[in-house]
């Protein structure tokens, strides 16, 4: 059975191999489309799937963390042949297709559809654990120090997650398709195999569900923080006030060109109104204490 | 095949059409009607159609920005004839029409339904990326400064979104009709090709749920940064005050008219008490800063 | 075909009639309850509906607006018999029985049920353009002064939107019922007027969600009004302290008893000191003004 | 046919009628445990049901509120008997098994258990109108004086509606139960009345929504409150002190003790800077007027 | 009937069982995966099972509090054979094997299953109360002392019923799965014993669905405690600021070196100034009095 293995959708080798496997014009189009997503379309004498593994990449913006990338892989399996357009640049797809080399054989296109994408969802997993140190990482940032930048991370990191649960949403209804589709690639033997797969990508997309929770946690964390915050810086602000209104007032007081202010003409004036003021001042603190403020 | 174009609902010739054609007086009311909505409805003998193309026009309220605008297109395809309702003033509306007269031909009432809904849909490609730049024109400028003017555009971005989300989900009911009713003029030829428009209108709306949720992050950012704002105005004020303390209750205290301050007598009173209360201001800012406020 | 038109469903003529067809005692008491909601039941050989037109009517807690107001309508439609309860004080209920009068004919029961519910949805647009002008009205308002009062109105609103929001949800669920249900007066000719009164309620519901949104929008602008003029009367706070600052501590330290001041015993000690006040004031605003305080 | 009563589901009597009458062990035990929730379940000789009738009882935390309170009520209705176990202490049970006494006869257990459930059906009516009095109530409590003991309060309640929320979505799928399984002991006579039942629940559970949704426009109402009252707050500390700057920074200069102040030594400097002062504050009170801030 | 309980799945004795019974190679995976999920899989001569039985364990973060630990149990039931992997450290896995030891007989694996699951089921009930518990006092304590530490145990809370959920709804599905499934092992007798274990842990799902809402009512108090205690703190600067506000005026007029002050040259110049200043300072609190500050 002949294995085309094309880098590219553009190749013209794909419109001769379109001619001869008489594939579908849409199907095509759809290889060689910008914006493909994952899916899995079953004709009446081959299966047409388009998967998308992920890689992780030094992000552009930020060289020191690292994002999911995707690149697609279009495989149209017939009873008796197999091509696989696939980017040679990404690493993840190259491990798909080496596997499939070297578990699959020939003779068996079902089996190697299923170990490529078996190995695709099989990388899923580290992209996963990535996303959950990067959030507890911003769990411990935010509650440190609550800046607007943190939640431009934040809010960076859900947009990723949101493209990754696409991904994956696809992923789990491709799964599906093959393994229920009477016309899919998929015999017998191998559907226990791709419902293995299906639950893969179900724990996946649960993972995904949990880290949107803890995503949104974090925003509530910074906004309480903030809140916290300027309570605190209230609350230090009083306590300056606090402090400072004795002084000013008993020294306006005395700043006064009246007559008759008591301790005004004894020798230890300053004396007996600085402890006046210290007393107040303690005063002021101690109700302060009582209220819990400090 | 006859293909009869009119520019105008109430065109008297619509009433003549739909007497020779035998059009149900409900769909040539739905033609009229000023507020109609994207549906397909199946009789015996014809397919009646509603789309909704969009094209951007600059908004009346903010000339230099682009607003997205729907014009209907209404379209009875029978098995022997073809009758097209569309403003000729609408741009993508002549794109469709004019794609179905170039590369459909009139014996194919089904082709031509199909090209015109195609090229429909992928006028909404473009709209959904213009709604994209806002979006992120909006989440710089949010940052930026957070006005409450910011607000009423992303409210307004809001309003624009729930309109197109509207069409896009009555687009796609629509296009599963089409597809799946046995009644539709959509014979098993172009079946898949409409399938493939499903597919493209799911993807669409996958790109107007994010958008939303990307609208969403926008109002977390402002409201934080509002916070933040009004958190870092109350450490300026508690910093200031924290500078003003010692002067005035210094100054305060050395303006009574009493006896026995240190210093009074002294030539260098002024110095001694000059240092004094720098003394005083840096210890209070040293405390501040230990503190981590600035 | 007899049609009787009661005004009150505890006139006892509708027990007499209840007799004569052999209608079911819980439809009966249904018609009698205070608290009725909208819905449709078919028996064997009548169709019992409750509808409940909308007008709109001077809202008794502040008569410059106008509230939506509900009443229903009892109708048994049989095969030789048509039963109407309304109330006629209700416009829009005689509005509905009298288009039902003109364009129906006694021979069609299924007809004039029609013409009823027709008439009936079709009032609900113009509530639901008020609600829409009020939505605006309120809009402008929270940006021009977010007080609590408007909040109220808000509320308001929103619960008379859920109460709309029901009465339509109830009202497809009942056009549904007679457009499916084989035993249901509604024949074939007329299945097509229904589903059409189907697609009109869907699409005021449509417009009902829209306007909750709209309405959480409005809420949001308020809060973030609020947050906002905070933020800013803690501006107008800080700068006053600032202008204030250099006065208080400057005229603080030349109040002192001290010796040894400079400028003290110059003849125009004050305008020198008044020099260096305005000096340091403008000095801090300008730091301000940097932060792009104003 | 003999009707059992017994008033507690430890009774020794129930394990000789489960021996009688060939009851589940499973049923038995759920009727003997504490935790049991509404449910039906039919097997093929008799119909178990638990219901859970509600309560008004004051509230023992706060004796002047009456809080809802539910006790279970099973029942066992086979063709030729039925057992009802009810706590005889509680009201709304004693007056549901009263009117099933009354109204039903001992030949029809399908009448008795549809008089049962209707009574209890009918008796959640109240406690709905006690949590609309009450809702009503926080509001104006929330609008007058919105502390944390109020959001206790709010918090209290939604605990409560969900606790009813979930008897009546199980009293609702219990209902539907017995309408539509064709081995429950509802005969075809009764099932338009179960349906009726099931009508009247579903009424319930909108109110319950209704109240939810009020329940949360009352914490919005809270919140904004509370925001609205600190904005009030700063705003009459930013008068306070602009009405005493003008006083502190003219008397501060004026406290100098520097020559060539402006009518220092005129026979009316006191008046002059008066006024100069009163000048000022009328002048800063004016502005702020003009932002609108009183 | 051979039982074998195996204490780790890596025990090379699996692989020996999985030739003689013609265990799918799959099933072998998962007991051995480290992430393997609750799940029930049927083949068409045994069924397989994973289980995650609960039990608390000392919080290695904060050993004064208890976290619930999962550790699954690995079940292969045929109709000749009972294979059960469990950790023989785990208390919960022990109770369940040793109750289906005690109760069960070698001769029905079918209830040996139910015995086993019916026991994991009711272990979940003290790990709820203990949820329970833990939220009662997390809102004490939020009420008293809004502090962010307080919301970080929220958010750990929200976590571990998060995990909880999980584990639940698949619990829920696999005994459902077990009920429905033709092939399963649970036979006729036993389904009505699985639908009850299926109830059990449909309401443990309820129980959960309130806590995550009493989880989110808490947040809701912190962060209106928090918005109330900004509130406060500034109320209290404010009656601060009001009471200084006469005394530092009126002490900086007198102190002004200008002619023609009124009682300057009074005796009693200070008494009348201090009544003045009482006076003004009286007539301040008791307008914020008015206006219901304190």
């Amino acid at each position: 059975m002949p294995w085309y293995q094309l880098e590219d959708a553009n190749d013209p080798r794909l419109d001769e191999l379109a001619k001869q496997y008489n594939l579908h014009p849409l199907h095509v189009e759809d290889a060689r489309s910008e914006e493909e997503s994952v899916k899995v379309d079953t004709s009446a004498h081959y299966t047409f799937a388009v998967f998308k593994p992920v890689r992780l990449e030094p992000d552009p913006a930020a060289p020191a963390e690292s994002i999911p990338v995707f690149s697609p892989v279009d495989i149209f399996a017939g009873k008796d042949f197999l091509i696989t357009i696939a980017d040679s640049r990404c690493s993840s797809t190259q491990q798909a297709l080496e596997r499939a080399r070297r578990d699959g054989d020939d003779e068996h296109p079902a089996r190697l559809l299923y170990l490529i994408l078996d190995t695709i969802v099989d990388l899923y997993f580290p992209a996963i654990d990535h996303f959950d140190d990067r959030i507890d990482d911003l769990e411990d940032v935010v509650l440190a120090s609550p800046t607007p930048a943190i939640l431009q991370r934040v809010f960076a990191l859900k947009r990723e997650l949101i493209d990754l649960r696409r991904v994956l949403v696809n992923t789990r209804d491709a799964s599906l398709h093959l393994q229920r589709d009477p016309e899919s690639i998929i015999d017998t033997e191998h559907q226990p195999y791709v419902r293995d797969i299906y639950d893969h990508v179900a724990r996946l997309l649960d993972s995904v569900e949990t880290q949107r929770d803890l995503l949104n946690n974090t925003l509530d964390i910074y906004l309480s923080s903030v809140a916290n915050r300027t309570n605190e810086v209230m609350k230090v602000l009083t306590v300056l006030s606090t402090i400072a209104l004795p002084v000013i007032a008993i020294s306006g007081i005395y700043g006064m060109n009246l007559k008759g202010l008591p301790f005004e003409q004894s020798a230890h004036g300053a004396e007996y109104v600085a402890l006046l003021t210290i007393l107040c001042t303690v005063l002021l603190l101690y109700l302060l204490r009582r209220m819990k403020w400090f």
